[in-house]
């Protein structure tokens, strides 16, 4: 059999984490909270299993859940969505990534992503017959140079993915930003993808700017999310999309059939949770600030340089006062001789820069990020 | 936007449910159990969420859960694969189809599917910008004439799909059958697709003839299976793919970026369970056998015509004695006048032939196999 994907082995988040296993290091590669989601969450999830909650929930999601993230998103972000017609329950945020690919990019079209970018993008593009263009962000604050996404546009541009908080090097847009954005697509037919699984995590006092905050850009964009970041429970896979109605149409097409419908009593648990507990995403920016700003503290005695973190629960460090091997080879080498797992950023690039950084997630206790900064401050 | 699949709108298992609940009929549509899984499975899974199984698991499943699979398959079909390289954990049947199709299928290329087809196949198919290429299978038996199949293999065939017990009619594909895919696959490219979602449903003595059973077919199979139609929990969406190891390292590469994982803590209560109670599926043909016999005593007043149901839940019934509308229109009047929901061919057809027949879910407790029988028998 031949590849239809001969540039794709084995995700990087897999292979770190597998390889923390065996060599007994500490985890701080692949990005999930080694805490729990809320107790009541979890309660709720069993108390609807016992009471007849399992079999297939509506393939769009339950109606209760989707009218909580239309309550949520019209309160956070004052835009108005149907839950009827314009949100839709998804696998997690990775199933919505991908039905929104496949669901809008043609064989032969172009996808814009920014470079380093998430690792199940390109694939999803790529099966779509379609080509990633690669725009590179700058190091050490990785903005957007505008001017070369306009220069990439090209007939074929069928869409611009953007991430923010962007994964993995925690870099945020600002409103700014967006206009720029929008001033490149209108007149077009441009769709906006907006992966923003880590819109409830930005620092200092900052606003998220989800695209549903800017109405030009809403009525072209499909935004997702993931209640596995929100809510501490990656390892659930539920997130949503947000799109406006035609757009919505297509993406459920392909969802439909995709995965048909996600998890039944985690729906019915969210559903709950959400219109109980609307303050458990409110406190995430300073639950996870006090994290970023210990860990930082934690890690600031030893070699490794620090980059800001605007966004999102990832540590970019530069590691070049210690080795200079690349990315990969040293967290390889980390892992084993070091005792911590991380993340490079070479396997987001395509045409990796040989910077000397790596990517350390953060949503840890405080007891594994003392064992952690332990570990690298010997280094 | 233009859309992707203009074939496609909403599934007709989403239409009739969403029909079923408007009229308040009982729903023989969509097919789901209206009983639960095993109380052992469901406390497995609150138990692992206590315990803390709440982040990512491996993205090809649970080691212990993909173990048990492995066991499993090398008890029941006497196929020994490897747990490590052979047999992946999904979100369900569903996305096992859409992964193994991704996977292997290019655009171009032909994919033989036999009407009707379960209706996620196509637009799956098409979504590689391949072809489905339709073989009409024959009522009252629905056997494959695999004349036509040999007929129907250009130099583009890439895959041909099999599905046994076959949804929606319920025939089942005998060892005689298999030898004739195999004499059809060999010294070819094709990759057998083998849906088995229903394989512990089977009656009347019958064994399963899985691929697996077959050595050469199972060399080139994807073999797709779910725990969703085996453990009554249709809304948890857990299922899996055996395949050679060359086969599901492609099946992986897509299933990484298409879900990454499946909810996790179900992967610690299915291998909890499968390990303590393989009696639970070995004790299925005689549960389901006895649910189709007594639903059929209960129709046979009734003016639906019953076929016989070598294997799954779905009853095929001719309804030609009570109406001539065609089998759409006949299922739209029916949840609407006669309070039953049931599912019509139609759709899991390329061409249909016109036949009178629909399909009930006897996957239901006594008291709702009665109340759809007291409404059917007006008819
Ligand atoms: C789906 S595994 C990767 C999790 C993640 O989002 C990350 O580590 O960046
Ligand atoms: C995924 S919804 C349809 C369920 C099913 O397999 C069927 O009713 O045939």
């Amino acid at each position: 059999i031949q590849t239809k994907l001969p540039k794709v082995g084995t995700t990087i988040f897999s292979v770190m984490s597998q390889s923390a296993l065996e060599h007994k290091a500490v985890n701080l590669g692949q990005g999930f909270p080694d805490f729990e989601p809320p107790e009541a969450l979890r309660d709720a999830v069993a108390r609807a299993m016992a009471e007849g909650r399992n079999q297939y929930a509506p393939g769009i999601g339950l109606p209760t859940l989707r009218e909580q993230i239309a309550l949520k998103t019209e309160r956070l972000y004052g835009h108005k969505v149907s839950a009827d017609s314009e949100v839709t329950v998804t696998s997690g945020g990775t199933e919505a990534l991908f039905s929104a690919i496949a669901a809008v990019v043609r064989a032969g079209e172009e996808v814009i992503v920014f470079d380093p970018a998430y690792d199940s993008y390109e694939p999803a593009i790529e099966l779509q017959g379609s080509r990633a263009v690669h725009i590179p962000l700058q190091a050490p604050t990785f903005a957007v140079d505008w001017q070369r996404v306009r220069d990439a546009i090209t007939p074929k541009t069928r869409m611009i993915l953007i991430n923010s908080p962007h994964n993995p090097t925690g870099a945020v847009l600002s409103s700014a930003d967006l206009e720029e954005l929008a001033a490149i697509v209108r007149d077009t037919e441009i769709v906006v993808l907006s992966d923003e699984v880590y819109e409830h995590i930005v620092y200092d006092g900052a606003q998220h700017e989800s695209v549903l905050r800017h109405p030009e850009l809403a009525a072209r964009s499909i935004v997702v999310s993931s209640f596995g970041k929100t809510y501490h429970c990656t390892g659930w896979k539920v997130g949503y999309a947000v799109a406006p109605k035609a757009l919505s149409a297509e993406f459920r097409k392909v969802h439909q059939y995709l995965t048909f419908c996600t998890f039944h009593p985690a729906q019915v648990a969210f559903a709950e949770f959400l219109a109980s507990s609307p303050e458990h995403y409110l406190e995430l920016p300073a639950f996870y600030q006090a994290k970023r700003d210990y860990f930082r503290s934690l890690i600031k005695p030893s070699r490794f340089k620090l980059l800001d973190v605007p966004g999102g629960y990832f540590q970019l460090v530069d590691y070049s006062a210690i080795s200079n091997k690349d990315d990969v080879s040293f967290c390889e080498w980390m892992v084993k001789e070091g005792g911590v797992a991380a993340i490079p950023l070479t396997p987001f690039y395509e045409q990796a820069p040989g910077t000397h950084l790596l990517r350390l997630c953060f949503a840890k206790s405080d007891a594994t990020m003392e064992a952690a900064a332990e570990r690298l401050c010997k280094l």
